[in-house]
């Protein structure tokens, strides 16, 4: 891939022309991660942080901010209260997910992280609420506290739907808005609404976020079957080994036959997992649909975000956001 | 002790003169713990939230809206709020102590558990926080990020400074303000704010609450040397086994011999624990009038509680919150 695709990229585009605002979210981040009592916080915090995220969540609040012709600093104060809360919940999830993978093996190390996880997540998630606070826009911090709250209530979810093969894609869909939807649309919304912009236009950018977190948690599900560690940083086979109940396996549990059924639930249900197992997952998920049934699922949420997009005015970040929408298949090449 | 004696207790005095508020409190507690699609959040918080707490927190936040005349209903909310800070906090430092007392020992219970005292603890933290934007006061609001921070900021600041001998005073109360007397002091802060009193006796109740709430972690940290574990439910030693620096270490480092320092040094700070080393620290405290400075340092601070008060109108609330800095003592008896 040469430079020239790179730059044509659609989150690129979005970050070129959010430059000087995300240098500010950047500014306003670092200023607020420091910790006068405390330099372990921006130690901890400084390599998710720093790290070269895409930085999404932030510019979907400048961008929709950008979009209804907003003027002010707010915007700037949200993107970074938005990747606060993101990066909070990175924090709580890494507790969650070691907890369960080095079962039995902890070492001072991993405990000493933990501590510094939870504690540090917990500062950042009320750093975030001092920045929404400072916009003094009610509005903004009701649409931000509930979707902290069914973010929460997302992760804990999750916790009860993994091993249970009778999730159905209702449960599924809540873990997703909780895992992903929930902050998506929420960072959307709100730069409508310190925009001042018409209600119309406030819930079409809440859909849109909503549609595109979906489809963006739905893709990432799917890569965990079929993605290239290389491009995606995943390892295939990840959630099948955590016995987590995503959107392939309520696909593929759906169409099985009584031997597949019996597959699942030793994997699954009891954990029983042996040599050969993820490659006869995969076959079932291949012979029963269950990935191009997934991959369909994610291309009608993507339709619906860029759908949701035509209530809004023409203008160039709207045209940024539609090609962002598609890009979520970028992954899957 | 008879019944009379209880009844007389101060903190069930201010309960039964807050009894209709408090009933309030606890059923919107109640009904903001459920949880539509996660029931297992009930089921964490049930345990914490209705396991006959003295709901100290939630009395200060009622009692100082009281005092200052007010005849609304967002006291309700806000002594509902700070609760579910407390409890989500307790919820975090579970999982923050546990992982060091048991360390090497960890069991599927413990991780389970974990996990959802992590989750569970942030869906109470959104929860405190939608229950405070619907006061729809931006005083308020920011008080109340203020205290998440500090309180954070604290619990970050403990880790940093558990066995090390070198924390001063001030460190220590900056952890003391981060675990305790923030959410004291932001409590009967934020009744007075919402009562639309003067800043003086705002300024006041702010003062009565940073105080006791010093005085309350000091005796806290008293008790853990010379705590009757059948009345206050403290093991002692336990601050000494994890090798916490509290004020009792402190006040006898400053006073300690060659001996008296390498002892302390191998004990608290390389974790090198024999038997009879308890027993050893004891009688250095002692001897070095450590607990008895302590005890002097938690009365200066009441002495400071009840001195704000004089700020107040006469009221029998006022009396009554005059009692409650005395009680933080009948703990040591």
């Amino acid at each position: 891939m040469g430079l020239d695709d790179a730059a044509t990229k659609p989150h690129e585009a979005l970050a070129a022309h959010l430059a000087a605002k995300l240098g500010d979210v950047d500014a306003l981040i670092r200023a607020r991660m420091a910790s006068r009592h405390a330099p372990r916080i921006p130690e901890v915090t400084a390599h998710l942080v720093e790290a070269g995220g895409k930085r999404l969540r932030p510019m979907l609040t400048l961008a929709a901010a950008d979009l209804c012709g907003y003027a002010g600093d707010h915007d700037v104060r949200l993107a970074a209260t938005v990747e606060f809360i993101h990066t909070a919940t990175l924090l709580h999830d890494d507790v969650v997910d070691e907890s369960a993978s080095r079962r039995g093996r902890p070492t001072a190390n991993l405990l000493w992280d933990n501590k510094s996880s939870v504690l540090v997540g917990d500062y950042l998630f009320a750093r975030a609420f001092q920045l929404m606070v400072e916009t003094e826009s009610l509005r903004v911090l009701d649409i931000l506290s509930d979707a902290a709250a069914t973010i929460a209530e997302g992760e804990v979810l999750q916790l009860s739907t993994a091993r249970d093969l009778a999730t159905t894609e209702a449960l599924y869909l809540q873990v997703v808005r909780g895992k992903t939807a929930a902050l998506f649309s929420a960072a959307t919304q709100v730069g409508g609404v310190i925009a001042g912009a018409p209600e119309r236009r406030i819930a079409a950018l809440h859909d849109y976020g909503d549609a595109l977190g979906i489809a963006f948690q739905i893709v990432d599900d799917l890569l965990d079957y079929q993605g290239d560690a290389k491009s995606t940083g995943k390892n295939v086979g990840d959630d099948f080994r955590e016995r987590k109940v995503t959107l392939p396996v309520i696909r593929a549990m759906a169409q099985a036959d009584e031997g597949e059924r019996a597959f699942w639930r030793r994997t699954i249900e009891k954990g029983d997992q042996q040599d050969g197992d993820l490659d006869r997952a995969l076959d079932i998920l291949h012979a029963r649909g269950a990935l191009d049934a997934t991959r369909a699922a994610a291309i009608a949420w993507v339709a619906e975000a860029r759908g949701a997009l035509g209530v809004l005015p023409a203008h160039p970040v709207r045209d940024m956001l539609d090609h962002l929408a598609d890009y979520v298949f970028a992954r899957l090449t």
